[in-house]
């Protein structure tokens, strides 16, 4: 099978427009616009491979993950090129999804979640771009 | 400046030769012989940009980790061509080193880290590659 590159690395961040300017002083990278991603109640920029994410209300899973453990690593995205088929192959192997089918995440793309209990600890997303995003 | 790309996104588990299975299904991409690293009392083996770590005793900052935390993402690392001059000046910018200067770790690659309380919480490693390995 053909290796899954890494997408994006998530930090769970209380305040964006904090976070966006230490990880360009880190790297040297611009941050991108702040975009709303309302199915998620979350608020996300991006600083290179970084996904800085800010909970938009308590509802949000990244407001409970800052309750619970601050701020800092949420989850590692890989690329796929089909995520429905991406999903169906790891729940076949004996991965948990989060999600049952692909919902839609940032920047339009379509997006599904692999439990962390079953790949030793760490929330694993599948993001497959929109068509005109590369 | 240079933008700085991400060289490795690290995982503490504690056991690799259970973890590496998990991430070779998940991603296709097959791991690489475990190597010791003594300073750091870990062991590491890499599945892609993924770094599994494994402490080898309860002396190692990875063990006090996983006993806090538990399993799961432990630091971003960035890819620099030199560890001195980048800690240097993540330093003048007001980042605090864990390390004063650049030592030793996996690879024999000279690293220093940074510590999470300046990087809104995310523990961050500065990686320059031994030149005979790109």
């Amino acid at each position: 099978m053909k290796e899954l590159p890494v997408d994006h690395v998530a930090i769970a961040v209380h305040d964006l427009a904090a976070a966006v300017p230490i990880y360009e002083r880190l790297t040297g990278s611009s941050g991108s616009t702040p975009e709303l991603v309302p199915a998620q109640h979350v608020r996300v920029a991006f600083v290179g491979m970084i996904e800085l994410v800010e909970p938009t209300n308590d509802e949000s899973a990244i407001a409970r993950f800052l309750a619970r453990r601050g701020p800092g690593l949420h989850h590692i995205a890989y690329r796929v090129d089909d995520c429905a088929a991406e999903l169906a192959r790891l729940v076949a192997e004996g991965f948990e999804p989060i999600d049952r089918r692909p919902r839609t995440g940032a920047g339009g793309h379509r997006v599904a979640f692999i439990h962390p209990g079953t790949t030793g600890g760490t929330l694993i997303e599948l993001v497959e771009r929109a068509a005109d995003d590369g």
